[in-house]
Protein backbone atom coordinates (compact mmCIF):
# COMPACT_ATOMS: atom_id res chain seq x y z
CA UNK A 1 0.00 0.00 0.00
CA UNK A 2 3.19 2.63 0.10
CA UNK A 3 2.50 3.83 3.15
CA UNK A 4 4.86 4.95 5.45
CA UNK A 5 5.63 4.50 9.30
CA UNK A 6 4.26 8.30 10.22
CA UNK A 7 1.20 7.51 8.09
CA UNK A 8 0.08 4.35 10.41
CA UNK A 9 -0.36 4.53 13.83
CA UNK A 10 -3.64 3.42 14.64
CA UNK A 11 -6.21 1.25 13.76
CA UNK A 12 -7.92 4.02 12.02
CA UNK A 13 -5.26 5.45 10.11
CA UNK A 14 -5.15 1.55 9.17
CA UNK A 15 -8.20 1.52 8.06
CA UNK A 16 -8.42 4.83 6.46
CA UNK A 17 -4.82 3.82 4.14
CA UNK A 18 -6.68 0.49 3.21
CA UNK A 19 -9.81 2.40 1.94
CA UNK A 20 -7.38 4.35 0.11
CA UNK A 21 -6.03 1.10 -1.65
CA UNK A 22 -9.46 -0.21 -2.79
CA UNK A 23 -10.40 3.05 -3.52
CA UNK A 24 -7.09 2.77 -5.90
CA UNK A 25 -8.12 -0.81 -7.15
CA UNK A 26 -11.56 0.19 -8.09
CA UNK A 27 -10.31 2.65 -10.52
CA UNK A 28 -7.36 0.40 -12.25
CA UNK A 29 -10.05 -1.84 -12.43
CA UNK A 30 -12.46 0.57 -14.00
CA UNK A 31 -9.74 1.04 -16.08
CA UNK A 32 -9.04 -2.54 -17.30
CA UNK A 33 -12.36 -3.65 -18.01
CA UNK A 34 -13.34 -2.05 -21.18
CA UNK A 35 -10.62 -3.81 -23.09
CA UNK A 36 -11.36 -7.29 -21.17
CA UNK A 37 -15.05 -6.21 -22.61
CA UNK A 38 -13.21 -6.28 -26.14
CA UNK A 39 -11.15 -9.14 -26.12
CA UNK A 40 -13.92 -11.55 -24.51
CA UNK A 41 -15.61 -13.48 -27.76
CA UNK A 42 -18.33 -15.45 -25.76
CA UNK A 43 -21.22 -12.87 -25.18
CA UNK A 44 -22.49 -13.89 -22.03
CA UNK A 45 -18.70 -12.80 -20.72
CA UNK A 46 -18.99 -9.84 -22.68
CA UNK A 47 -22.46 -9.28 -20.69
CA UNK A 48 -20.99 -10.28 -17.33
CA UNK A 49 -18.18 -7.56 -17.62
CA UNK A 50 -20.25 -4.60 -18.52
CA UNK A 51 -22.31 -5.65 -15.63
CA UNK A 52 -19.80 -5.12 -13.50
CA UNK A 53 -18.30 -1.84 -15.08
CA UNK A 54 -21.69 -0.35 -13.97
CA UNK A 55 -21.27 -1.88 -10.72
CA UNK A 56 -17.50 -0.71 -10.15
CA UNK A 57 -19.16 2.84 -10.74
CA UNK A 58 -21.05 2.06 -8.20
CA UNK A 59 -18.58 1.19 -6.06
CA UNK A 60 -16.82 4.19 -5.92
CA UNK A 61 -19.86 5.98 -5.27
CA UNK A 62 -20.10 4.22 -2.09
CA UNK A 63 -16.32 4.23 -1.36
CA UNK A 64 -16.85 8.58 -1.62
CA UNK A 65 -19.52 8.11 1.02
CA UNK A 66 -17.36 6.41 2.99
CA UNK A 67 -14.46 9.00 2.77
CA UNK A 68 -17.12 11.13 3.86
CA UNK A 69 -19.17 9.54 6.64
CA UNK A 70 -15.57 8.75 8.04
CA UNK A 71 -14.69 12.38 7.42
CA UNK A 72 -11.71 12.30 5.92
CA UNK A 73 -10.54 13.27 1.92
CA UNK A 74 -11.28 10.78 -0.98
CA UNK A 75 -8.16 9.57 -2.86
CA UNK A 76 -6.38 6.53 -3.67
CA UNK A 77 -2.60 5.13 -2.61
CA UNK A 78 -1.00 2.82 -5.66
CA UNK A 79 -1.55 -0.54 -4.90
CA UNK A 80 1.10 -3.03 -6.30
CA UNK A 81 -0.97 -5.73 -6.11
CA UNK A 82 -3.79 -4.84 -7.73
CA UNK A 83 -1.61 -3.53 -10.27
CA UNK A 84 0.46 -7.19 -10.79
CA UNK A 85 -3.06 -8.43 -10.65
CA UNK A 86 -3.97 -6.52 -13.75
CA UNK A 87 -0.53 -6.98 -15.00
CA UNK A 88 -1.76 -10.53 -15.46
CA UNK A 89 -4.51 -9.98 -17.17
CA UNK A 90 -3.13 -7.77 -19.55
CA UNK A 91 -0.55 -10.50 -20.24
CA UNK A 92 -3.12 -12.67 -21.47
CA UNK A 93 -5.65 -10.62 -22.66
CA UNK A 94 -2.51 -9.54 -24.89
CA UNK A 95 -1.02 -12.79 -25.91
CA UNK A 96 -3.34 -15.60 -26.44
CA UNK A 97 -4.52 -16.24 -29.72
CA UNK A 98 -7.31 -18.93 -29.29
CA UNK A 99 -10.79 -17.16 -28.65
CA UNK A 100 -12.03 -19.78 -26.24
CA UNK A 101 -8.88 -20.07 -24.45
CA UNK A 102 -9.01 -16.16 -24.18
CA UNK A 103 -12.19 -16.15 -22.62
CA UNK A 104 -11.28 -19.18 -20.02
CA UNK A 105 -8.01 -17.05 -19.24
CA UNK A 106 -9.85 -13.71 -19.06
CA UNK A 107 -12.43 -15.28 -16.55
CA UNK A 108 -9.61 -16.68 -14.50
CA UNK A 109 -7.97 -13.05 -14.39
CA UNK A 110 -11.10 -11.66 -13.27
CA UNK A 111 -11.50 -13.92 -10.87
CA UNK A 112 -8.26 -13.03 -9.62
CA UNK A 113 -9.26 -9.19 -9.48
CA UNK A 114 -12.50 -9.76 -7.42
CA UNK A 115 -10.61 -12.39 -5.14
CA UNK A 116 -8.52 -9.62 -4.30
CA UNK A 117 -11.52 -7.08 -3.48
CA UNK A 118 -13.27 -9.25 -1.65
CA UNK A 119 -10.54 -9.78 0.74
CA UNK A 120 -9.87 -6.15 1.01
CA UNK A 121 -13.86 -5.51 1.67
CA UNK A 122 -13.63 -8.19 4.22
CA UNK A 123 -10.96 -6.45 6.43
CA UNK A 124 -12.66 -2.81 5.22
CA UNK A 125 -15.95 -4.59 6.76
CA UNK A 126 -14.58 -6.18 9.59
CA UNK A 127 -12.07 -2.69 10.88
CA UNK A 128 -15.12 -0.47 10.55
CA UNK A 129 -17.17 -2.74 12.64
CA UNK A 130 -14.64 -2.31 15.22
CA UNK A 131 -14.06 1.22 14.74
CA UNK A 132 -17.71 1.66 15.92
CA UNK A 133 -18.22 2.87 12.22
CA UNK A 134 -21.61 0.65 10.98
CA UNK A 135 -22.16 2.88 8.56
CA UNK A 136 -19.80 2.65 6.72
CA UNK A 137 -19.52 -1.05 7.45
CA UNK A 138 -23.00 -1.26 5.95
CA UNK A 139 -22.01 0.39 2.65
CA UNK A 140 -18.27 -1.81 2.24
CA UNK A 141 -20.50 -4.63 2.85
CA UNK A 142 -22.73 -3.77 -0.18
CA UNK A 143 -19.56 -3.66 -2.24
CA UNK A 144 -18.72 -6.88 -0.63
CA UNK A 145 -22.03 -8.66 -1.33
CA UNK A 146 -22.01 -7.68 -5.45
CA UNK A 147 -17.79 -8.42 -6.18
CA UNK A 148 -18.59 -11.93 -4.19
CA UNK A 149 -21.52 -12.45 -6.33
CA UNK A 150 -19.78 -11.20 -9.55
CA UNK A 151 -16.79 -14.18 -8.60
CA UNK A 152 -19.72 -17.11 -8.36
CA UNK A 153 -21.24 -15.73 -11.30
CA UNK A 154 -17.77 -15.85 -13.09
CA UNK A 155 -17.19 -19.57 -11.86
CA UNK A 156 -20.65 -20.36 -12.92
CA UNK A 157 -19.54 -19.19 -16.67
CA UNK A 158 -16.51 -20.97 -16.40
CA UNK A 159 -17.27 -24.36 -15.62
CA UNK A 160 -20.53 -24.22 -17.70
CA UNK A 161 -19.80 -22.87 -20.61
CA UNK A 162 -16.15 -21.21 -22.06
CA UNK A 163 -14.01 -24.59 -20.37
CA UNK A 164 -16.16 -26.91 -22.13
CA UNK A 165 -16.21 -25.10 -25.73
CA UNK A 166 -12.42 -24.49 -24.72
CA UNK A 167 -11.47 -28.00 -24.03
CA UNK B 1 2.05 -14.86 -16.16
CA UNK B 2 4.21 -13.43 -18.48
CA UNK B 3 3.10 -15.57 -20.96
CA UNK B 4 3.77 -15.18 -24.68
CA UNK B 5 1.50 -16.11 -28.04
CA UNK B 6 3.33 -19.70 -28.70
CA UNK B 7 3.30 -21.06 -25.13
CA UNK B 8 -0.66 -20.63 -24.79
CA UNK B 9 -2.37 -22.14 -27.44
CA UNK B 10 -4.79 -24.63 -25.83
CA UNK B 11 -6.40 -25.45 -22.66
CA UNK B 12 -4.09 -27.56 -21.55
CA UNK B 13 -1.31 -25.18 -21.87
CA UNK B 14 -3.20 -22.53 -19.98
CA UNK B 15 -3.24 -25.12 -17.64
CA UNK B 16 -0.01 -25.74 -17.07
CA UNK B 17 1.34 -22.09 -17.59
CA UNK B 18 -1.26 -21.14 -14.45
CA UNK B 19 0.42 -24.31 -12.79
CA UNK B 20 3.80 -22.74 -13.15
CA UNK B 21 2.31 -19.23 -11.76
CA UNK B 22 0.89 -21.02 -8.57
CA UNK B 23 4.13 -22.99 -8.04
CA UNK B 24 6.38 -19.80 -8.39
CA UNK B 25 3.75 -17.80 -5.88
CA UNK B 26 4.00 -20.94 -3.48
CA UNK B 27 7.72 -20.46 -3.55
CA UNK B 28 7.46 -16.78 -2.56
CA UNK B 29 5.09 -16.94 -0.33
CA UNK B 30 7.47 -19.61 1.52
CA UNK B 31 10.47 -17.00 1.33
CA UNK B 32 7.87 -14.34 2.93
CA UNK B 33 6.46 -15.97 5.87
CA UNK B 34 9.35 -16.45 8.07
CA UNK B 35 9.41 -12.64 8.28
CA UNK B 36 6.01 -12.46 8.78
CA UNK B 37 6.33 -14.86 11.88
CA UNK B 38 9.19 -12.36 12.91
CA UNK B 39 7.34 -9.10 12.97
CA UNK B 40 3.99 -10.63 14.32
CA UNK B 41 3.86 -10.38 18.39
CA UNK B 42 0.23 -12.35 19.15
CA UNK B 43 1.36 -15.70 19.93
CA UNK B 44 -1.71 -16.84 18.43
CA UNK B 45 -0.86 -15.36 15.11
CA UNK B 46 2.93 -16.76 14.89
CA UNK B 47 1.27 -20.11 15.65
CA UNK B 48 -0.79 -19.56 12.24
CA UNK B 49 2.10 -18.06 10.32
CA UNK B 50 4.25 -21.36 11.41
CA UNK B 51 1.59 -23.78 10.37
CA UNK B 52 0.92 -22.35 7.12
CA UNK B 53 4.92 -22.33 6.68
CA UNK B 54 4.18 -25.72 7.40
CA UNK B 55 1.57 -26.00 4.59
CA UNK B 56 2.95 -24.22 2.25
CA UNK B 57 5.89 -27.06 2.18
CA UNK B 58 3.30 -29.49 1.88
CA UNK B 59 1.52 -27.68 -1.08
CA UNK B 60 5.00 -27.41 -3.32
CA UNK B 61 5.46 -31.14 -2.24
CA UNK B 62 1.81 -31.46 -3.99
CA UNK B 63 2.37 -29.37 -7.23
CA UNK B 64 5.44 -31.48 -7.97
CA UNK B 65 3.17 -34.45 -8.13
CA UNK B 66 0.83 -32.60 -10.11
CA UNK B 67 3.35 -31.85 -12.48
CA UNK B 68 4.67 -35.00 -12.68
CA UNK B 69 1.26 -36.91 -12.80
CA UNK B 70 0.38 -34.33 -16.11
CA UNK B 71 3.80 -35.37 -17.57
CA UNK B 72 5.76 -31.78 -17.46
CA UNK B 73 8.61 -30.15 -16.35
CA UNK B 74 8.12 -28.92 -12.59
CA UNK B 75 8.91 -25.09 -13.10
CA UNK B 76 7.99 -21.36 -12.26
CA UNK B 77 6.90 -18.27 -14.04
CA UNK B 78 7.73 -14.64 -12.42
CA UNK B 79 3.91 -13.81 -11.27
CA UNK B 80 3.12 -10.21 -11.43
CA UNK B 81 0.19 -10.77 -8.94
CA UNK B 82 1.75 -12.44 -6.34
CA UNK B 83 5.06 -10.10 -6.42
CA UNK B 84 2.74 -6.86 -5.68
CA UNK B 85 0.98 -8.51 -2.52
CA UNK B 86 4.04 -9.78 -1.24
CA UNK B 87 5.36 -6.37 -1.90
CA UNK B 88 2.14 -4.49 0.14
CA UNK B 89 3.00 -7.17 3.01
CA UNK B 90 6.00 -5.92 3.13
CA UNK B 91 5.50 -2.45 3.40
CA UNK B 92 3.25 -2.80 6.30
CA UNK B 93 5.87 -5.31 7.89
CA UNK B 94 8.32 -2.80 7.93
CA UNK B 95 6.37 0.45 8.40
CA UNK B 96 3.92 0.21 11.14
CA UNK B 97 5.59 0.27 14.39
CA UNK B 98 2.47 -0.04 16.87
CA UNK B 99 2.68 -3.83 17.53
CA UNK B 100 -0.81 -4.41 17.93
CA UNK B 101 -1.75 -2.21 14.45
CA UNK B 102 0.92 -4.41 12.87
CA UNK B 103 -0.46 -7.78 13.64
CA UNK B 104 -4.08 -6.61 11.81
CA UNK B 105 -2.30 -5.24 9.13
CA UNK B 106 -0.08 -8.50 9.06
CA UNK B 107 -3.47 -10.75 8.95
CA UNK B 108 -5.07 -8.14 6.41
CA UNK B 109 -1.44 -8.87 3.94
CA UNK B 110 -1.86 -12.68 4.67
CA UNK B 111 -5.57 -12.94 3.88
CA UNK B 112 -5.16 -10.91 0.21
CA UNK B 113 -2.22 -13.83 -0.12
CA UNK B 114 -4.89 -16.46 0.86
CA UNK B 115 -7.07 -15.34 -1.71
CA UNK B 116 -4.87 -15.20 -4.46
CA UNK B 117 -4.07 -18.89 -3.90
CA UNK B 118 -7.86 -19.24 -3.55
CA UNK B 119 -8.88 -18.06 -6.70
CA UNK B 120 -5.55 -19.96 -8.31
CA UNK B 121 -6.67 -23.55 -7.20
CA UNK B 122 -9.92 -22.81 -7.79
CA UNK B 123 -9.25 -22.52 -11.35
CA UNK B 124 -6.76 -24.70 -11.83
CA UNK B 125 -9.20 -27.42 -9.90
CA UNK B 126 -12.30 -26.66 -13.06
CA UNK B 127 -9.44 -26.89 -15.87
CA UNK B 128 -7.96 -30.09 -14.34
CA UNK B 129 -11.46 -31.82 -14.18
CA UNK B 130 -12.11 -30.20 -17.43
CA UNK B 131 -8.96 -31.44 -19.07
CA UNK B 132 -10.31 -35.20 -17.42
CA UNK B 133 -7.61 -35.47 -14.79
CA UNK B 134 -9.17 -35.97 -11.91
CA UNK B 135 -6.06 -37.14 -10.60
CA UNK B 136 -4.53 -33.37 -10.79
CA UNK B 137 -8.12 -32.21 -9.59
CA UNK B 138 -7.89 -34.28 -6.63
CA UNK B 139 -4.59 -32.64 -5.67
CA UNK B 140 -5.42 -29.45 -6.34
CA UNK B 141 -8.59 -29.74 -4.34
CA UNK B 142 -6.48 -30.56 -0.71
CA UNK B 143 -4.28 -27.16 -1.41
CA UNK B 144 -7.32 -25.45 -2.02
CA UNK B 145 -9.15 -26.61 1.18
CA UNK B 146 -5.83 -25.84 3.09
CA UNK B 147 -5.82 -22.13 1.72
CA UNK B 148 -9.73 -21.94 2.93
CA UNK B 149 -9.44 -22.68 6.32
CA UNK B 150 -6.35 -20.82 6.88
CA UNK B 151 -8.21 -17.28 5.43
CA UNK B 152 -11.11 -18.38 7.41
CA UNK B 153 -8.88 -18.99 10.21
CA UNK B 154 -7.43 -15.45 10.08
CA UNK B 155 -10.86 -14.12 9.77
CA UNK B 156 -11.59 -15.74 13.31
CA UNK B 157 -8.11 -14.24 14.70
CA UNK B 158 -8.47 -11.07 13.37
CA UNK B 159 -12.01 -10.49 14.38
CA UNK B 160 -11.62 -12.51 17.87
CA UNK B 161 -8.47 -10.62 19.30
CA UNK B 162 -6.47 -8.69 17.27
CA UNK B 163 -8.69 -5.99 16.15
CA UNK B 164 -9.84 -5.42 19.42
CA UNK B 165 -6.73 -4.88 21.01
CA UNK B 166 -5.79 -2.80 18.65
CA UNK B 167 -8.69 -0.39 18.32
Amino acid sequence: MGWFTKDIETMDDLFVHTLQDIYYAEHQILKALPDMIQKASGQALKDSFGIHLAETKGHIARLKQVFQQHGVEEKGVTCPAIDGIIEEANDVAGEVEDKQVLDAALIAAAQAVEHYEITRYGTLVAWAKQLGRDDCAELLQLNLDEETATDANLTKLATSEVNRKAA
